[in-house]
């Protein structure tokens, strides 16, 4: 997706901090962090929303939620809580079309969750 | 788990408004609801949090998020846009030690997520 901002920066045509990289993922800093840990995990594959997954790309999905719980570990989220979550569409606050789930952690979290 | 709130849900010995039943995962409506649709799916394996997933627990984690996107648009929440969210430990508002996620939409959320 030659136009998508997260594709962008999963390729490194746009910089970010990153996080954690592999032939299927790519994590980065939040450029305006909610938390004092504020990562975004993104699937290299362009996949607009969650509306979008299907079955097949639930292996895929499985393994972003492990890698989240080990990025988690390795910022000692694990310890201190974290909140993981995904926007889906303008209404729920997504912005960037392109899948991403928050991890969030750090502090204290309110309910309801915004 | 015989103490575990969210095992009893899912084995029926605890009355819930069901959503969905397989042979893995359960879900209902959230007894103190955020939103005019709030959804918790849990795997009935019984996983305290999201640090005690493993690489084996990938693909299971994988079919819960497909499920999560397609309860999502039985609900109509595919057009409304929702949030998806899990929280981990305490301090990110976690109170039931059995991982589920909450299925949110059907108004506007609010930034940053609680």
């Amino acid at each position: 997706m030659q136009e998508c901002l997260f594709c962008k920066i999963a390729s490194g045509a746009i910089p970010s901090k990153k996080v954690y990289e592999d032939a299927d993922f790519f994590a980065f800093e939040d450029i305006a962090p909610q938390a004092p840990t504020h990562i975004l995990i993104i699937p290299k594959k362009h996949i607009p929303t969650l509306n979008d997954i299907t079955e097949a790309d639930g292996p895929m999905m499985g393994r972003l939620m492990v890698l989240a719980s080990k990025i988690a570990r390795e910022r000692g989220l694990d310890a201190k809580g974290f909140r993981l979550l995904a926007n889906c569409l303008e209404p729920a606050g997504q912005s960037v079309f392109h899948l991403h789930f928050h991890l969030m952690g750090g502090r204290v979290f309110r309910w309801p969750p915004g």
